[in-house]
């Protein structure tokens, strides 16, 4: 997997993020709009030809390949390009999540675009958030992991509207660590999962000692 | 769970598709620059002055809530709003799946907007893939199904990129049917999956005969 470091400031990071937000955020509604509208087809196409516009202007000046996952010297990460918290990947809600010791929490907005069954939460994308949640919830310590076997159980059909999901660490040993999740509405649990997390053979020190982050081991794209 | 019959004919569907599937590429397009682009900040804050345009003429006129799932009374199915197969829906590849009894399968190219660990797909988006693959296979005789319990192994970082996925049903017990299904590069397989589907109550009659279609059991949205 590729890692590199960008050695820019938490100012210039928030800078950055003023200007690529608000275009992401608008790339989401574009989204939805496209699956709900119900405008002509001349309109249809016009829009279709508006946006390759935007998507021209836009490639003029591009990396190759995906966003990676870029740290700075001092571990801040910046997984803009994620498909579950990106804030440059309008994929994602992005899922803001909240970490304290073993727990990852957040709440979420699923519209239209999360779709699975008619007005219900894809089970898909029930997993995909929950995964991205238990992988936070197992690295609160620093240590990076990877998800190994993810269980998920669907209790019954999640509307799609707000939820909130929450998953904490149920235990560790050795380079696994096992993560609970469940993905909630008002009325209670919809989705649960369970996780086994392992650490990457190549953070363990041949002590034993666990390299404390993943930009230990970066490689260069 | 939503259901809705739509009168229409094949040909009005082909023609609706050969209008709106040109956006929704167009949108995956942007998708994906949005992540990759290095223009400057006035060309960021410039296409995103112009997105909110477009979102602006598709929104004059739209459905409430999601797109939902409509058949046509011959059970032609469209579930273009679906996150993984939607014709109007730009997170969803769209997967292109083929299916024959008991078996469904397709080939995707995932690309920076589906990144998890840099340069890998993300986990849940494995997830997201396998289990609309699944859930295809399991209905494939024309029952219904839903997702029960999910189990997804990852044997190995998926590299972004061309991959394949099959699923086949490996058994039957009551309501419920079992299916194993794979996601694999060139190399082989990467991540597999296993899944308990569930058909739901409503479709079975009294005597235990199972309904063919849930559009028999439609709720007006």
């Amino acid at each position: 997997m590729d890692f590199r470091i960008e050695d820019i400031s938490p100012e210039e990071i928030s800078r950055r993020l003023s200007v690529v937000e608000p275009l992401t955020e608008s790339v989401r509604r574009l989204i939805d709009a496209v699956i709900r509208t119900e405008v002509d087809d001349a309109e249809l196409i016009a829009a279709t030809e508006r946006i390759d516009q935007v998507v021209q202007t836009l490639r003029s000046r591009q990396r190759d390949g995906s966003f990676g996952t870029p740290y700075t010297p001092t571990f801040i990460g910046m997984p803009w390009g994620n498909a579950a918290v990106g804030a440059r990947n309008a994929i994602a809600p992005p899922l803001q999540i909240r970490t304290e010791s073993g727990v990852a929490e957040c709440e979420m907005v699923l519209g239209a675009a999360y779709e699975g069954p008619g007005g219900c939460v894809h089970g898909g994308v029930a997993a995909l958030m929950l995964d991205q949640l238990v992988g936070e919830a197992a690295s609160t310590d620093g240590l990076p992991s990877f998800t190994g076997t993810l269980t998920v159980r669907y209790l019954r059909p999640t509307r799609l509207g707000a939820l909130s999901a929450r998953a904490e660490v149920t235990g560790r040993e050795g380079r696994k660590t096992f993560v609970h999740a469940t993905l909630s509405d008002d009325d209670g649990v919809t989705v649960e999962a369970d996780a086994i997390m392992i650490a990457p053979k190549g953070f363990a020190l041949p002590g034993g000692e666990v390299l404390p982050h993943p930009a230990t081991a970066q490689e260069e794209n």
